[in-house]
């Protein structure tokens, strides 16, 4: 049986499985359970949830990344309030914005758009951030407390907490299986292998030192990629059957020769001939990783309102 | 040529190695050099290390630990002032010996000795001890700033950091080797697996859900063990070369049938015959652990002077 290759909107992570499309609807579905709940909370208590969005300079992929979360808070119904820094702004003003952001009852997220400028201390930021607003998960208390067994970090970062919608709506059990991450970001890699381990997955974190990647990942039973490189993991380092998640965006040469369009990680072409699911670049993990930060902003101001 | 097989006393780390016993005097020479800086330290500035070390109840193996940590600052200079509360103590009574520890400018280490009491909240007891003060470096915040790559945590736990000082010594390279950690604990297995990954090896993580961990550890050229089960990791495990290190300490049976002695969790007899380099069980890791505790409780020391 042929497998189907299927590409599609940007607001549906599809997954192609031998023999049949499966168009997740997952992201969709995720973003209606938000807006359900925001909706009950205003007819019941008359508030809402607010998100604080932080963006300092210029750079194109940051605008895009952030329209594209303004407008998925605004179909939930999760307020906004954005704050715009110069390029050049000093490490005080952005700390005072952040500390005003983080006095205000009114806000139960903040996101600081990454990455800052280099002038600016990224760590020092992040740190600030209170950690109760903390929805992208970043703060390096939520992040001990995601690795410590037992214990629960306020928030889960939103691209690994996407994979693990993925995963079990899709049928595919974590628990005792051989996971493999390529590359170790902070805002990928390493949670996504924190959170895998936490569902009792075997995990091996591959990175640029590791000797023959490819061996390693043809045993991987689930394999996520985020390396930032086009088309590093081939269809040969998959092993039949896996699963495959790749949260690689990279802008390349768009094959016609006009113009740029966005590549994974992962040769799709190759691996989707073995895989049993893989997510496609773009369409994939993207748009389930914002649905998440609408969720952490959901679940934030329950707890300010004292509803969980 | 014969692998020679050395068990010695539990001041030193012995390793074994294909046809050459090496003794590591490392442990007794990381204590000398603790010893020499704080004695700098007294005639220099007039000031010396203060650890303060909290027990809780008669579990006889806490009171084992507790005696030989005592005993070990004791050797190199360092103060130590012991709390100790009775078994069916409150929350509260432990909470607030803590806190006084924490405000007392003379003291630059708080150990509580784990595991609690069942009645006890770990987990917050933990949370209280001031971050410049968590000589075992168990906090979420230190875990958390030991997973995130570029951040610094104040103190690395004691076992994994002794692991870090027993390889490079030992001319084992980490970059880019495969390391193998079984068993997941917050104490060995999790903060062993990150700083591997920060000295670039590349890390699998084995568990109880683990299937077939015997083929994933023969691939590793590291493998450190802290399961606690006796013997659980044969000879057939281990490639050819590799080095283990095992973390297990188990009270098992005498063979001669009288009494009781301490086994770690790989069959060494068995080990040894394959392994370039093994570090037993007793003698083996447990010094070089106390000594990273003196080693931590003197950088925080270091701290609080200005020193560093």
């Amino acid at each position: 049986m042929a497998t189907k290759h299927v590409r599609q909107s940007k607001w549906d992570a599809s997954w192609v499985t031998d023999g049949a499309n499966q168009q997740w609807k997952g992201t969709a579905l995720i973003k209606l359970e938000v807006a359900d709940e925001i909706r009950r909370m205003k007819s019941g208590i008359g508030k809402f949830p607010r998100l604080a969005v932080v963006l300092v300079g210029d750079r194109r992929d940051s605008h895009t990344f952030i329209h594209i979360k303004l407008k998925a808070c605004d179909q939930v119904g999760i307020e906004t309030v954005a704050s715009q820094l110069p390029e050049n702004c000093d490490e005080s003003e952005l700390l005072d914005v952040v500390s005003g952001f983080n006095e205000d009852p009114d806000v139960h997220g903040i996101l600081v758009q990454l990455p800052l400028p280099q002038h600016l201390d990224e760590e020092k930021i992040i740190n600030v951030v209170s950690l109760e607003k903390d929805v992208d998960g970043f703060h390096p208390l939520n992040i001990g407390n995601l690795a410590i067994r037992g214990r629960k970090p306020f928030f889960v970062p939103c691209a690994p907490k996407g994979c693990i919608e993925l995963l079990p709506r899709h049928g595919v059990e974590i628990k005792g299986k051989r996971a493999v991450i390529i590359g170790r970001s902070k805002i990928v890699g390493l949670p996504t292998s924190l959170l895998l381990q936490r569902h009792h997955a075997t995990v091996s974190v591959l990175h640029a030192y590791t000797k023959n990647p490819e061996h390693i990942t043809s045993e991987a039973d689930i394999v996520v990629v985020d390396v930032g490189v086009p088309n590093i993991v081939c269809g040969n380092w998959i092993k039949k059957g896996a699963v495959v998640i790749d949260m690689g965006t990279n802008q390349v040469k768009d094959p016609s020769g006009h113009g740029f369009c966005v590549s994974g990680d992962v040769c799709f072409e190759e691996a989707v001939k073995v895989a049993s699911a893989i997510t496609p670049v773009p369409g994939g993990v993207g748009p389930v990783t914002i649905s998440m930060l609408l969720s952490n902003t959901l679940d934030s101001a329950k707890r300010a309102f004292g509803m969980v």
